[in-house]
């Protein structure tokens, strides 16, 4: 036949955006490699430019961004760094983006909203992204946004397997800060063998107009606490909450969450004296001022290097996290 | 200019499949117009046709179908429909399905599973609807797995319509059969004025292989107990809750949900003496059989057909729900 | 360079709908491998769920369904089945549907029908099937409905291979059961050696208003009648032609066709004193009622395993049937 | 509300490709309007270029064009005057093309072939074209391969009446060349009152090696023998039917067809002695030295532009053709 | 017919980015219009936020922004506020970017390299918008980045409106100040009817290693000199121009831009002695510190205003352009 | 697991189309390959049909066209060539187009114009392909048109290798032959230290109605001029061109171009005696009669056989063009 055969290779390369140059390096360092080196940079007037110095043609390719602020800012570098490979035949291209920027927008609340979780789904798609990868998405469902597949990972064997050295069942309660969350603290008190309780925040129904008040369901006094949730932002609801179980006659409150987002004035609200110590991973940088003794920083980049490696190699990314913990 | 010039005309009509003709007929009857006539036929092997007997060129269609077992028949003739309508040159089309099917596959919880939902919002697509139309949509980010507009609407102004004209506020207590429907109690509870009980199904994390225990939280004793939920489907939940509830002193218990699945062993188990009656839209066809003296069906017609209108007419689909009850 | 290599593999699994497994454990067999163990249920309200209990990432997935009736019921199932695969990361999805469904359904007759042979190509489409694969279309002009590859595999070399040595040409003559099949009927009269006959049901325009008669064009006095067809629905065609041969004279009437449909009342039928035997291929399956003593079932698996292989391996399929029989 | 509103207004305008500039003319003169005034240049290395000389934003436009050869240059022509009208701004886009082009290469006979009427409707909606308009296609499914609505039209209400006025029942036969058009040809014996005939150009199994005989199926001996198709291409099938036809003692010949492409040596072979007389329409032009006096020319334009106003005007193209003739 | 009739109608609404708030409000003034009421905010992470107060389903939907730094806080809000347009069911959406953003990374000038205009355009087509309107964009192939009608408004009438009445062309040169620019200049000094000149920024070949030289082509000396640019960024290429030409002998330079981006350091640049005065548009916002008494900024509301207004009531644009000035 | 596995291989094939056979059989020979046999004709009424002789399924297929006259057939040929390919299983398909058609309608210079060359990128992802290969494209931003990698090939260094050895950079000045070259005029200055001059056709604006003048900025007198330009049309441009440079004392005037499209009256302006040597390369093929003494004729195959097999082997195109010359 009139065909030239060679045999077949994969390779796998990673490029990185500059939000969160240290997280890419590790990712780089779990797995053996290194990042394609990459000119990217700001012009003066604010629009970004990217270019990869070695050939990408035919790669498996990976680009890992974290969406810090300014957020729009590395979304947008992203989805250049996505046009350039496409543009320049890597063979498939996933997006790494360990917290999904706009996750929290994922449903019109209201007539005239935007479902900006959707939005973020298409514009990876139309810069020419084939996969999704992410950790610990704010709402199962933003999945479905994505006509492909996502690799869901979940940070809880990492956090699970430090607080399981740490936290003496008996004497622990994992706590949920809302109504909403419920279902994650549901699965960490199952992991643990901890009870749980739930903090609810609402109006009395009874007394009209009256405040919220931060109702405490379930068994908190003389008990160690384990506030957990997705990510902290303001860090209201977490300051609230802790200062709720103290109150109630928590011994003490340990705070647990994946993602650091910390806007302001979520570093001075943490430091609060009725929050014993915090605990999150770095699927977000945290400059050395947001960062104190009480706070904990767990790396996610062995959990993200393994997930890169089953999906390149084609392994099983589900089976990570069978019987996790 | 070389052009001929008409004045422009919208054309309104309504199709329906072969689901559910009761509610398709009682939505026309309130916009005051027919539905056009349709064969629509299942042939020997299983195959079903359909054709409409007059011109749909150039108008606003909707295709009305409800979503019941045999539920996949359903989705296929409705799909079938879109396909006639978009090579009849029909302007716009609009997927009128009161209850969502495969609503609950809305993201993988595990690995290799589909997320149904999203795949039939993609086969609507794949038809040709421009649009779809639904009534309490199980997860609200359903809304984003359509690439168009999803008009959302909710039964609730139906259904507290009508317990507020038989229900008394100081007696009541809204319940949530489980923690994943809180929020939809919630809101009852605030438009009823009337406190907030959850009904907690779990394992007791202190004692071991413990079976599961349905917890309540709140005051229930001696109050009338409203159940409320978006779907009741084989009916276990509420007829557990229920029993959770009168064995914990409520006077009696009232349930309320939008969608009446009913699938086996529903209909006799929600005939449980500890349920006193039920409430429901006519979303989907409920059979003589499956009827009962102590449960009422409210109509969905009325809401449906205003929100028609509102979409045919650019009118405001999201005002209809302002300060609802 | 900055990457990561490894050899490529390539991995071959075939996944299955519930329609008909003996035929997709056949093909497995044919193959020397298994089916990926799959969970696929019905729900009480009759959504279906289907999960994969291994990892297919990065695998060419066969999605093997059987379109029988309830054939919307195994669309959807097939369809699910894609989209699991999908967001599986399977690298490359063909669906194997041996009776393709909805072929009739292929053109508008009459304005405002549906082309539904296009929609459920659309809809594989849509799911993330990348190629379809399927035995005797009914109008070879399917394969354009789909945007991709088509395999189009024939079973009439294994039906001639029966014939062959069963049937005496100088004695035989070909019948085509009417005008629309002549196409088929002629290749299997050259294939045979066997001289060609058509019946021909018709109003006879001399007469206004006379009832169809079925004329026959070509001399079956005294000759064994082959009547061949793609598919075999509710029979009367057949039927009513076999009658008409042996009013005409002919010594005995064998059947031959694709896929046995058998819709109500095609067993009673074709079970006429008229027929003499009946030969189908299993695409579609037959419980044990739809069989009787003179019906012959050949098996298709191994034209469609062989068919796979091909497809996997990068071989030809059109090769297959270069000089067939 | 913040809104400037006007009453909606339809503008429907034509623009013609250069094949067929009488047609086109025809047609707008049928509408009592112009074809929008269009500078189309080839350059001089056989590059098309289109320009409208006045504003077609938000018009309704059709683009007619007529498939004669040059075929490539002319559906080119057509594609960049579909381009340069969505960039226009215009509001939907028809594209009118009487003669579908490539419509005889609509499915793959062998492996490796192309289904060049698919990549055809394919063409036309990468250029913009939200519609197609087209007579007699050769294959209804080719209806399938666009997605979106086809206005399929029949020329045969304009040769049926043609005919009637002509043609003593009583004495007519309608006979079809070979065993692909029967289907045409029975219409036509049906809307005629006249009896049927077929030619099937075959091998005789029984003789092996024999060159195919004309065989005749039906009665035409001192019959009118009219033999109807959709397209006339060489010319050379009819030229045979007609010359088998007089063989076996037609009174006389006459040829119905749609579509006159006329390609050598047509024209020679049908002034052949055995055909008395050729009747076409001018969906395709013919040059004056393609005209002889025993051909005569329809016009389709009436039709045409009947089904251009039904469109546009959101009546019913379908009922164009019930009880036709 | 089943069918409820209405008249149509067209509705136009302009919605704005938060980026320059006063372009929009003008544009509206000219209009006679308002800007739909928005809730636009920043979240304390970066995310952004908007809802439309009013409904906006059905209409005709412009949607003004702005690209100034932050150029992708700007462009990512302008991508939310389409896909809540979008969502509400707006029946067309125009994107009014009079600075299109990126428009300078329009080509691969190397390897591995974005083509960030063509990703704007993508981002634009993913979010939901259906048409594009800009002012001199840097590159005329940017229109064919988009699927869809762009709509290339030119603010030279604008600019020449304000030149013809202040310059006098018998003592006047227009100079290029740089080869790329050459074209825009010639048409400059087409309609003012004045000489050409241009400055050439080059190697001399002859000197090796030689610093690049502002070499003047066309005379200069004791003329009044017109540099013209589509956009002026940092200011660098223009002042070197303006001290060649001084050197050179000019009587006086004056500055033509449409747009102002202005990045460091070009507001003291452009105050330089070489300069006599700067005259630009406001399609970007420029603070009070940005500005000085030898600018001159001209109002390009009047021009937007009228092209949106011939984009909705289907008029012409290029109309707009047709002997200007 | 349940899965076949086997080692991976690449397979490349070349498929041509009739425009230019000697060009595609010489870059099968440099890659030390053949062809894949190839059925294309055209049949009588100018539809074209191909076919491959050989399975491509699997392959990295790169389908080589050359867009001379008659450019819309080549054109049509190679989308039908691609459409075959896609139904072929081709793993991925490579337009390979030399000379990119239509490549001067880039953009809209009027309203109502088409954007043919992003037409043609669409027409080529309509049919199939996944890749553009290209040489000098007349304008770089069609690299933008095309929704994936184009790789675009510059003839420079060929040109170049061949000039060098040739001509005296001490004697030298390249040439460009308009304002709109000036660009591609100064890297040849550059490359080969050479001074550049420009020549300038325009009216002078202080003498109203002048005709165009053609003035040259740089010094050519006495000097050996080197007229460059991408592609030679009908020769109008370069021979006035070559007369002012003969006028203003060059001492000869040797032109290059990449491609040489020579259409009327190209073959006669080019012997001018003003032209002492013309030299352009075999992108598009030349008849004898196209061809004189002093016409030279570079060999682009190996330029495009290196890139070909760089794509396939996943090495870097880019390279290729480092430090060129």
């Amino acid at each position: 036949m009139a065909a030239i055969k060679i045999t077949g290779e994969k390779k796998l390369v990673l490029v990185s955006g500059r939000a969160h140059p240290q997280l890419a390096a590790d990712i780089a360092a779990e797995l053996g490699s290194e990042l394609v080196p990459t000119d990217a940079r700001t012009f003066a007037n604010g629009e970004i430019y990217a270019r990869y110095d070695e050939s990408v043609r035919g790669c498996d390719a990976f680009v890992i961004q974290s969406h810090t602020s300014p957020i729009n800012e590395w979304l947008m570098e992203q989805l250049i760094m996505v046009d350039a490979l496409k543009r320049a035949s890597a063979k498939r291209i996933t997006v790494v983006s360990p917290f999904y920027p706009y996750a929290r927008q994922d449903k019109k609340g209201r007539g005239r909203e935007p479902i900006s979780a959707r939005l973020v789904a298409d514009l990876y798609k139309a810069a020419g992204a084939d996969r999704i990868m992410s950790v610990d998405l704010h709402a199962a469902q933003i999945q479905g946004f994505f006509d492909g597949p996502v690799d869901h990972l979940f940070a809880m064997p990492v956090l699970l397997k430090h607080f399981k050295a740490r936290l003496d069942p008996s004497t622990l309660t994992v706590v949920s800060p809302d109504m909403g969350r419920v279902r994650v603290a549901d699965i960490w008190s199952d992991k643990l063998g901890a009870p749980l309780a739930i903090i609810h925040k609402r109006r009395d129904p009874l007394v009209p107009n009256q405040v919220s008040v931060h109702e405490i369901v379930g068994d908190v006094s003389g008990r160690v606490c384990l506030l957990v949730d997705d990510l902290i932002d303001t860090g209201r609801t977490i300051a609230k909450a802790a200062q709720a179980l103290k109150e109630n006659g928590a011994t003490s409150v340990v705070v647990a969450a994946t993602h650091a987002v910390f806007s302001d004035p979520a570093v001075e609200l943490l430091q609060s004296e009725h929050i014993d110590s915090v605990v999150v991973t770095d699927t977000l940088p945290l400059a050395p001022e947001k960062r104190w003794d009480r706070l904990e920083i767990l790396p996610i980049a062995p959990l993200i290097a393994q997930a890169i490696h089953a999906v390149f190699d084609d392994g099983s990314v589900t089976s990570m996290f069978d019987g996790a913990a």
